[in-house]
């Protein structure tokens, strides 16, 4: 192993990545710390924290908006993908990982580092996704995890270091309780009351939305186009991915929408629970669901939502950069290419109604699913029902003796041959 | 083909199944047509029904409740499985539609029938669910479906055969535009305005929910008990499913719940749109889906849904009593021997909000999951991520020449060698 | 439906394909039908089929070389995807219907051909095939399949017909006991003594392979080298696909390689038996699969191979041209793009035996496999194991009380609580 | 963590368990150390095995004979599901693990151990397997795993610390150079000049089976009973599961069947190479996988196969005692009530070649397959055709602008309009 000299940090300005950076000039001798924060739509006084960022310790502060490129390249292929965790949690923080680990990596490799750290602990999900990412862009770097290896164990031990060394602790309070994440897309909450399941989320907790209960008690009408599986416009307006997604937040938030209280299972193997707001992602995705279901032949539609599946515990386990999910992408670019129209949504007090829906591409084709006359000749259903139903029927003859349980009575197996005609 | 002289029809009380009485006994000569009408939960004056179908011309009518065995047996099992159409549409009609076909076939045997109908039009799905029970049960039934055959096309004509043969026409009136299914779990809308997709609902269209802009401005807090996945309990009251279920219904269509608007695939390879109630559905649905997440360990509950979607599949193309059906069915009853518990739910306009679950199987353990001090060695994560992402960074290694897309800069893969520890 | 002036004809040079000329000029008066023939790698006279097709009756005959094609667009895309139906058909009549009826289609089109037509019967899946490429292809084109049609039944009554319109026979003689498709990949053989399942298919039935018994007593080594997941070079030779597989065919052929006697479930519903020879095909899929087990993950290879099944059934169902083939094949590509490398095969008897592989994007380091000292640590595996087996040891602890089956004895439960380390 | 002052120790009788003994008793001074060697089928001299346990310091040693338990309950389960591990390993080691284990905790229930200890290395498969098993029976265990601990990392150092200790040694030689398990299902070979993927195996190094060029150059022929999926008889006659494993072990190992050289995925996360002998279980796969093909409807027979890679998943990691392996198992016990019947296997140099096979419920009906008159009407087709090309018709007519790859070219598109009939 080479000499540690130079280590990027992935640096929040928070307690926990800025005591951090003594600790690693304590563990490594001589060495440099640079840190690197990502803007990714969460509030934050950016001066204040290049200026902590230095005074504790820190060489080099380089601050990034990665808004852009993380909803362009990541949420929304997310989003066109249709990938929800566990049938329930929007992978707000998950999505956000790679890309932040992977600015990490390339200002490492710009400065010539030798090693990458973050503040993760060694309980969540989040270490697994910086590292994979590590990992996979950059094999050759050290990484270094101060929470799995140092002795702090808790927030009080933490505060105690910092005041030991000299970092500005800031607004930490005690009023703190949760352990959030915030991006573009969502806030996270953990921890606090929050880990009794039995509990539910207080309202003062949440900051992105409303409660429906405080929420306008009028319908919000708004419509949205997608083009290919991506949104591209608001009650008509062409937007840019992040102003879109802002103003659907804004209008999402008002109207008490997008809330989630979800019990999942980390990659670690535990279960943890986390409650999400996730406003303008949780329009989009009923929306495009419904675009879906107008565009999409049966089959096709059915193996989306399969590989939905498995494209979101890649996500959520850090596995961004494989050829897997890759793989699934190229699978989503293609069956996504009609997912183009406009959908009609209605929000209320929490509710997120379809009112209406259009596309060109629709295989809804009126005439056909009417129920006057068409050109439709319901004759055909007879051969096509005679051939659907073989199987069955031939099934049913030859294995007349067996069938105990949840098939015929035995007067009618008695009594069965097969239908002549 | 043996000579047709007795034929069970499925009989509905409406225009549709009244006029194939006559009809059938103008295309059999002689024939007798005995009808069956099953209580599946929808209002009904079963007596009028009665006199109806002997005025049609029957010379008998079964009526048979089979609310409980439906809930019991089919709607229950569905519930545990968490199947849903196409992600959207609960299955109200579909599942229905075995056992109705099944006691119909009950009684062509007991009445030594040999023929049934029935008076599903040919464009539609219920035709492939009657016929494929029919097959299942007893294929040496033959099939007749007037439906298809006849030449009534449309409800004019339709009314006009029935005043041709002094069919007593009731109620029916132009006010009826939609083509309805009730039962205890649903009630369906498709047809008139709702063909145009563009078109939102109208409210007057609604029958089991008032709209969430109706529903009380509080809270309807609320706990549901399941044992194995089936639920038992309503505010700690042990029900029978009957009860329980019709309970909810009251429940959720007071406070906006259970509404879906759904553009589906028929079987028949046509979309369709159906508009959807099933208010206490969706409440234990939901409050299922999270009981789930906290018992079920995360591979198994992948898996779960995964086959979730396929049984739903089964259920809407009617493949009931099928093996396919019967051994996914095993799956889910032994993948829902954990699913006990508690579920706490609010109910306000139109939320299904969950506040609270508890399970003596509940995989989650407060200790572990916490960000204090724990048992949990956080070091053992090296460890693990060193493993877990192994083949990650020998791919990383392995690939670098060719990782164009999505995969780290050039820069990097001249660098990049794998990590010496 | 307009009028039916000219009709495109899937002409094959058979009894069954040569008597619908004159059936069709019957059935639409003054229609013009032309016929179209594909080389797909069959044994043919051509110049005697095209007299033989004008002496039926058509107006103008095609013949069209089509072999680089199949095999280029359509095989080896199929190859790389790994797709066998129900895990034992090699697809050979398959893969060939979409591009047949492509090119039928064109013919059509550029004739300004009102109709097309085909020889297909009502019990096969080659009909479904045909019509489902019409309809993808060109929807308006009328479709007409006699088979289902008109009266002939039989063998013989189709012998008569000809005889009556004056269709020249040829050497169709009772020998001729088996149907059979034969092109570059593969022969197909059903009927005759094979419908009788416990009947071992005759020795003199074969026409590509010898049998195992027959083959030389010695090993015959060759060596195949892929990009990408399309086989480029044999022994170290590149060659184009026809030439590659036709040399692959003869070395199978003569090792006895490649038989397959599969009762399989037609499009149809019912099962059905056919015995294919697919002597190259079969050393490639071999070769190609142990390729895979170098190069790609354990999640992409599990993923793709359960994608391979599904790719399988939509060639197999006629669903070439449909959104969901091509999107599993935007995956194939994708996930084939490391499938470079070289297999060492020896032919010997019917086996097929993988001698050695490599790939310039092996994850497989001997380094790390081996049982020598290496850089792996060891103990990196105890971390692993605890968070590995985290959720198996919470739900022992938690589920203690209900396993009967398949759990631990009662004695081990009443100990049991969560390990302390 | 509690004293640890017994210790139940899975013993092989090889090198590697021999001098676990006395390091554990270094380690854990004044502990015991129990042994518990399992026959699954392995050559071995009980007696000698046992006397150089105790002469290796252990205090006793148990010797289980649980072939018959072995193959009714976990192979012949695995087999009736068809799992094969990457499509290609037949779980040998994998599915004797959890048996194996089982069997030591009940001892170390039984003796009031504190502790288990096995003798895998941290780089393998069974060092999970193992432990996944402890933990899921009785997770107060402590788990000892001495190979990821001390410092002998090579044979040589093994011997050395062997006759340090006065282990005897007994015939370990130079020529053991492959590392080996052996049971009634199969024997793995691992390492030596494996290691280098180019290589093909040496013929000494197989021990089950002959080489297909050494086989009889002559046919035998046997057949084979199933029930319910289960291997019951050979040649008509009944036998039980050993008697019937251990005599087609023998037949198969005589014809040269059953070898395969797998690079597979380990659980650790790298690749690994093993070459396996399984003759017995290769001849029965074929077999029954026959079977289903004329027992099972097409849609459970795929949903069947996609759950047996998921199984083939589980035994491989370890997974047996799981919710997740015990609910596949349930949906195979049912998927599996119709195996059943008679398979003709045909044996020659490698080769296993299906000659015939027939089932009470085999869903192959000769009178509908046959080419000739039958009762099947092929009208029928017509609508069915016409149905289920339905939304590939509507898809062509609204997606014309569109597809540009793989679909029709401009001209089609054109003209394309739907056929109106």
């Amino acid at each position: 192993m080479a000499e540690i000299k130079k280590i990027v940090l992935a640096y929040s300005g928070g307690l926990d990545t800025s005591i951090i950076i003594p600790w690693l000039k304590e563990q490594y001798p001589g060495c440099e710390v640079i840190g690197i924060c990502t803007n990714v739509g969460q509030e934050e006084d950016w001066e204040a924290l290049k200026k902590k960022a230095i005074a504790s310790g820190a060489s080099k502060i380089y601050v990034e908006d990665i808004r852009e490129e993380l909803v362009r390249d990541f949420i929304f292929p997310m989003l066109r993908a249709g990938a929800v965790y566990e049938g329930k949690y929007m992978l707000g923080t998950s999505i956000a990982r790679p890309l932040q680990a992977k600015k990490q990596v390339e200002v490492a490799l710009k400065e010539g580092a030798e090693a990458v750290a973050h503040g993760c602990t060694g309980k969540g999900n989040d270490q697994v996704r910086f590292e994979l990412t590590y990992k996979a862009l950059a094999p050759q770097l050290e990484i270094i995890a101060p929470w799995r290896v140092w002795d702090i164990r808790s927030r009080e031990q933490a505060i105690e270091y910092a005041q030991k060394n000299n970092i500005p602790i800031g607004n930490i309070s005690k009023k703190n309780i949760y352990s959030r994440d915030w991006n573009i897309w969502h806030i996270s909450h953990e921890g606090g009351p929050l880990e009794d399941l039995w509990n539910r989320p207080e309202e003062d907790m949440f900051m992105l939305s409303c409660s429906p209960k405080d929420a306008p008690d009028k319908e919000t009408e708004i419509s949205i186009d997608f083009d290919k599986g991506i949104p591209v416009a608001l009650n008509g307006k062409k937007m840019g991915p992040v102003e879109l997604l802002t103003e659907l937040n804004r209008l999402g938030g008002e109207n008490g929408i997008g809330r989630a209280d979800v019990v999942e299972t980390r990659v670690v193997g535990m279960k943890s629970r986390g409650v999400y707001e996730t406003p303008g992602g949780t329009i989009l995705y009923t929306a495009l669901r419904d675009l879906e279901m107008i565009t999409l032949d049966a089959e096709t539609l059915a193996l989306k939502r399969q590989l939905a599946a498995k494209y979101a515990e890649l996500i959520y386990q850090g596995k961004w950069f494989t050829l897997q999910r890759e793989s699934i992408d190229a699978f989503m670019e293609k069956a996504g290419k009609y997912l183009t129209g406009t959908v009609r949504v209605v929000l209320y007090k929490g509710n997120v109604i379809i009112a209406g829906r259009k596309s060109k591409y629709s295989l809804y084709i009126e005439d056909l699913a009417s129920f006057g006359e068409s050109s439709y000749d319901h004759a055909d259903a007879t051969g096509f029902i005679k051939l659907y139903g073989l199987s069955t029927g031939v099934s049913a003859m030859v294995q007349k003796e067996l069938d105990a349980e949840g098939g015929p009575a035995d007067e009618m197996k008695e009594m069965a041959r097969f239908s002549k005609k």
